[in-house]
Parts: C-alpha cells; structure tokens; sequence
C-alpha cells in the first residue's frame, strides 16, 4: 500500500463514526471509482472551511459574510426568550421543529462544578452580558440530558433567577443520557411546548 | 443552514456507507471542533488524488512514480501462477494473508453473460496478452463469490483451459454472496491452499 493511501485512510478514520474498514471503503471509493467524487469533496471542505464561521452573537453557523446571522438579524423574532444551547448543530435540530419564536446563544462549553472556575465565570458572564443588552425575560435552556447538563442547568438558574429572569428547560420529552442533536422534530416540539420551571 | 455546509453534508453523504446523519455528524466535527483535521483531511485527500494510480501492468493502486508497482517489479516473485482479481482492493487483502507468491492482475470487470459482448472480449483479449507475455502456468482465480462472479470463472475456464493453462479458483472457504474485501487473512490463506480446479 502506498504512503499517501496509507495517509488518506488514516486520516479518514478520525472522522467520527468511521472505523478503518470504512475508512479504507471511502479511500477506494474515491481513488478507484468516483475521482470526481475526491475533487468535489476537496472542493466542499475547502469552500465550508473558507466560507463558513461562526456568527459573533450567538454561536451558530453562518457564512463568513452574514454576520451576526440570519436568526439574529430576523426582525420577525422576539428579544424576550432566549434558547441557550450546547452548540451549534442544536440550534439547527431546534430549528427544524419549526417553533421557537425567541433567538439563541451558544454557551460552548458546560458550565458546571466539574468544570475549570475561570472557564465557568467567563461563560456566565459572557451569557449575562447578551441576556442585559437584550433585555431578556425567559432563558429556555436547550441542553442535554446528561449529569453535566443538568449541573450546567441547575447552575445557571441559580444565578439567573435573582436577576428576576425565568429559566425553564426543555421538557423531559427527551429520551434521559443522550445528545439533544439526534431527537426528533416532533419530540421536540413537544419537549418545547410543556418546558417548566427550573 | 449555510449553503457551503449543506453541500459538504451532501457530499460526504456520497461516501459508502455514510448518511444524512453520520454527514452532518462528520461535518460539525470538520467545522466547530476539529479544523485541523479538515485541512488534513484536504492534504491526504489531494495527495493521494495527485501521487496515486494504477499499475500498467495489474491494475493496482501504486505511485505515479513508480509504475510497474512494487509487486509487479519484485524479482522474488513467480510469473508462473496469476492471480486474477476483481479490483485493486482484492489485492491488498491477498498480500495481507501473507503466502501468494505469484503476481496479480485485475479484471476492473465481470467476464460474463450478463455484460457486453465487446467489453467482455476486450477484457478476455488483455488478460491473453498478459498471460502470453509472461508465460503463465496457472490462474488463479480470485474473484467474488455472486453469481456474475461464478460465470467470470466459467468463462475464463472455458477460453484458458484449451491454451493448456491450468485454471484454479479460490476455494469456498469463503462465505458466499459477499465481497472477496471483507474476508480476514486465515480465511483467505485456507482458501488459497484449497484452491480447485475450475
């Protein structure tokens, strides 16, 4: 086996979900049987990664051009209610649900008592900070199901309700221990629908 | 969504084995936690597309710079008993078994009933002038174990044997209806010293 085939499947192993039999499947796909496929997929990463970042207000994915993005600049959307989130692909899921009237913000990060206290202070702050320019009156905290997620969301209530903010969360439509990006749209709907005090 | 990341979702969904998911899973890793890997990925991608071809003479995966390939130029190896694959891929799971001592030669085609009668000649053509060339003794057929595959080897048998050349064929230690590819070295090595008379 060549070096640079050697490399290429090496390198595709690390994409997630993809083991070496794959990863030796794609390489032959692309090498072998589909060289238009290879130059299409060169030409894919090189414009997504040249042409896509993040947007500055809230994390999501957005073209380097359209910043803040589309949702932040929406002028049919409501200041009031806030959806924080884990990252940017949830932003998408909820999106696809097709109901939340309100904006998000990224948090990039768990804010939780396993977590670094610097890291923690910074992210609250950095949340507090969007929550008073836009005068904020709900947080909907789109989080995950796991422990962490739960320290983040007990955390955050904690410092938020003083403020006379309300926190809720995203009903427990969830299926418990798994990633909010691989719900269903109408799980979630729904999970939005009956979020509750936390 | 930005346009760029739907098109690279839709292209890496083009991959084997890759859905709409395991894409866009593929493809938040590539944007938001791991951009070394993609411009990696971009590297071994266009590296391989530029350094890799086939060998004039077996049709496996080699370097430009280095055609015949290792196998074909090895002065250990016997031009008595061919091996005759399916594709490239099928070589690389030979050598990895560990005890073929002749050299290849692959199809990149099925010789049957099925498919067209000129494509079918030309196939058969180019294999006499090799088996000419090198005064080969014995075929060793290693090829799939689907129907069009059984009727390769009929037809093969039938054109060889009459040139006085002996015409072998893996023997069914392989598990039937699947790829040669996906067999594990011991498998392969019974098979090979199985191998029958076609």
């Amino acid at each position: 086996m060549t070096d640079s085939l050697q490399q290429l499947i090496r390198t595709l192993s690390r994409l997630p979900g993809i083991g070496r039999r794959t990863a030796e499947r794609m390489a032959y796909k692309l090498l072998l049987r589909d060289q238009n496929l290879l130059h299409e997929l060169v030409e894919a990463l090189e414009r997504a990664g040249r042409e896509i970042s993040l947007c500055q207000r809230c994390g999501n994915l957005t073209s380097v051009d359209q910043d803040p993005c589309r949702i932040c600049r929406d002028p049919k959307r409501t200041n009031k209610v806030l959806c924080v989130v884990e990252g940017a692909p949830d932003i998408q899921v909820i999106e696809q649900a097709g109901s939340f009237p309100g904006r998000y913000y990224c948090l990039r990060g768990k804010i939780s008592p396993m977590q670094d206290e610097t890291v923690t202070r910074e992210l609250v702050e950095k949340l507090l900070l969007r929550i008073q320019e836009d005068e904020v009156a709900e947080v909907m905290l789109g989080l995950n199901t796991d422990v962490e997620s739960d320290a983040t969301a007990s955390l955050l209530a904690e410092v938020l309700r003083p403020l006379g903010i309300k926190v809720t969360r995203l009903a427990f439509g969830l299926p418990a221990g798994s990633g909010l990006a691989y719900s269903d749209p109408e799980t979630l709907k729904r999970a939005m629908k009956g979020r509750q005090d936390v």
